[in-house]
């Protein structure tokens, strides 16, 4: 997968529309990361217009971090225009396994949209893999992070998931796991101080969402593409993290770094492995 | 209009409330700019208490980046408030034109409220124009951006608008054109990098309502002295700016140059000409 | 109180969860700020799981920046659930006496909800501890600042909320006044460039609630050790602020300072007196 560099000047000169339905608390994150990325990103989370904003976009995000039933309803009509259009659709079930509406806006999702790609955490997507069949009412799930003595366990869930929904599986955590029915890739990309920053899980799904619209028949590269560059980002500000500075330098480092990124960095920092 | 410079520092020093009704996309932005440009801002959106807020306060911002029924109905009732109070406001409409929904919330504001100021790009500018007479739904415009080459029309649209409405009319862009039914200014002031952040636009009109709410009887050069303002604080961004930023650190500067504006910098660096 | 610093490191080690019910102008740095402080924040502001939401978490947060008839109803909810289960719950209500629909929302959460901990500006807290008996309708206050010179009747305001919630009584200012019914602190931390940044007090509520989920038993001290967190990080913010720089920078550095906070910075700096 060493061309995956070459997605990235694509999704740039392309700038596709990214249409965002998402929660309030990481939208302005979202935005700006979509611009750094390559992407022009509109937030329109009202079934009033929710299918008018997403004909006019090359790619959809469906992000659940602060549901309530107005926006779920512009979620499923926007997800189905989508699939109507073959737009591809970003599917990040924040939360889910949380409460149990947000469990049934999840599995609203799953029964009426059919999601290109769907990226959560071990928690999200174990729910989803067990959920989709069942609709049983699930607690949260305890914390958990993909290393490599669950990678295997991880790839299973990610499988059945796939086996579902037919969508591209992401499980973001220390380790990335990326995998459809065919191949499974981990990646090694990332900071541990990513995960001091509230929303980088819901940039990762705009990022995806960018080189998805850009890359209308290639969802696995797309999705792999878009966590290499959310990783390599929190690596190079890292790097550029002085010794008196902290969380908030890192947010700004964070999106500096995607903004410049190109295709030669990625070339140089791209640490991707094929599992299966 | 090099006296637009002795407008700031009335406005730091009489710290006009704004009220705010805007999408939650780039409000905290909002929030912050129009500290900075010597505002102090309030957010209310919704009808059982949005005619409350803005008896309160010296301007009202209506922007329509994320809107739904309930945002739409406070707009309304807080619009026709300012309106009896002679409150000056601020319309930015954001997205006119690229859905049904968001085109029949802007007819409604021009028909039931009077606008000080009305914002936008050309496109939003131009389906205004149009539609006030005629509410037809139009479809998403291209993006087309005011320079030298069509300036004139431009103006003819702004000119339009002002005509049916009797606002100051603002079309933002890499040269912004301020104009009412007596003169008409372009604004060189600004830097294309303006253009990879989100919200700079809406950032404007909280900038243009601080002015306008310190000088209400002079809604031309209060729009004026606000992109005046912006596109400098935009330079003043990228000056500082290092070799290994990108647009996380241009969105700090930008709050900063902002922040520390005052009349002797606004008097050098303002680029302001008169076209008619 | 020089034991306070001896709170950090426990919330840290502990990093409770946080459900938070807030406005969308300043959530995103309510989010971060939480994680720089040890805690980790969760938003869920709908009716259909809020309570569901409050059950997993150590604390509450219920702020009425932006209010709506949702977000109370979410607000009550939730806050009695957590009542029921004993967890303690922050109140900050944003704007109370600025709308009769926020005196009333602020009302109900007093009449339905027993907050452990009310943290508001003098003109806050004078509205509720006046409006708590009569509920009647008060238009905005005049910005009044604790200090030296109001101390005393600000402490007698602060007191008789106590009397009439039960709760640890708040008052941000210059000077911050953090009262039960058996003591009173004055915080001398925090720096005036604090209120040149929106979100600073919502900020405070999130540190406080990080703080009160970490150590339930004792909201006097979790709400003192808030305050002077997030003071201590206002003063760091502005010493590593350089000559050009304004208020973008200043909001990046306080994240930066909360989040490199620990026990010995936190005794070095503290400066708390006793009041009575």
């Amino acid at each position: 997968m060493h061309d995956l560099a070459d997605l990235l000047p694509v999704t740039r000169r392309s700038a596709p529309l990214v249409h965002f339905i998402t929660n309030y608390v990481t939208v302005n994150d979202c935005a700006n990361i979509t611009i750094a990325a390559g992407g022009s990103p509109i937030m329109a989370d009202d079934p009033a217009e929710s299918e008018d904003i997403t004909r006019l976009c090359a790619a959809l995000v469906l992000n659940m971090g602060t549901p309530c039933a107005r926006t779920r309803d512009a979620m499923l009509a926007a997800g189905q225009e989508a699939n109507r259009l073959g737009h591809p659709v970003v599917f990040d079930p924040v939360g889910a396994g949380a409460s149990a509406f947000r469990n049934s806006v999840a599995l609203d999702i799953l029964r009426h949209v059919r999601p290109t790609v769907i990226k959560g955490n071990i928690s999200e997507i174990r729910f989803l893999a067990e959920g989709v069949g069942s609709a049983k009412g699930v607690g949260a799930c305890p914390t958990e992070l993909v290393n490599e003595a669950n990678l295997a366990e991880a790839l299973s869930v990610a499988r059945r998931l796939h086996a579902a929904t037919g969508a591209v599986i992401v499980i973001s955590g220390p380790i990335d796991l990326v995998a459809d029915g065919d191949s499974a890739w981990a990646v090694d990309n990332g900071h541990p101080m990513m995960a001091r920053l509230s929303g980088t899980g819901c940039m990762s799904a705009g990022v995806i969402a960018c080189h998805c619209g850009a890359h209308p028949g290639e969802p696995l590269r797309a999705a792999l593409c878009g966590m290499v560059c959310m990783g390599i980002s929190g690596e190079l500000a890292h790097q550029r993290l002085t010794a008196d500075e902290g969380t908030g330098s890192y947010r700004v480092r964070l999106h500096d770094a995607m903004s410049r990124l190109d295709a030669d960095i990625l070339r140089r920092a791209c640490r991707v492995r094929q599992l299966a």
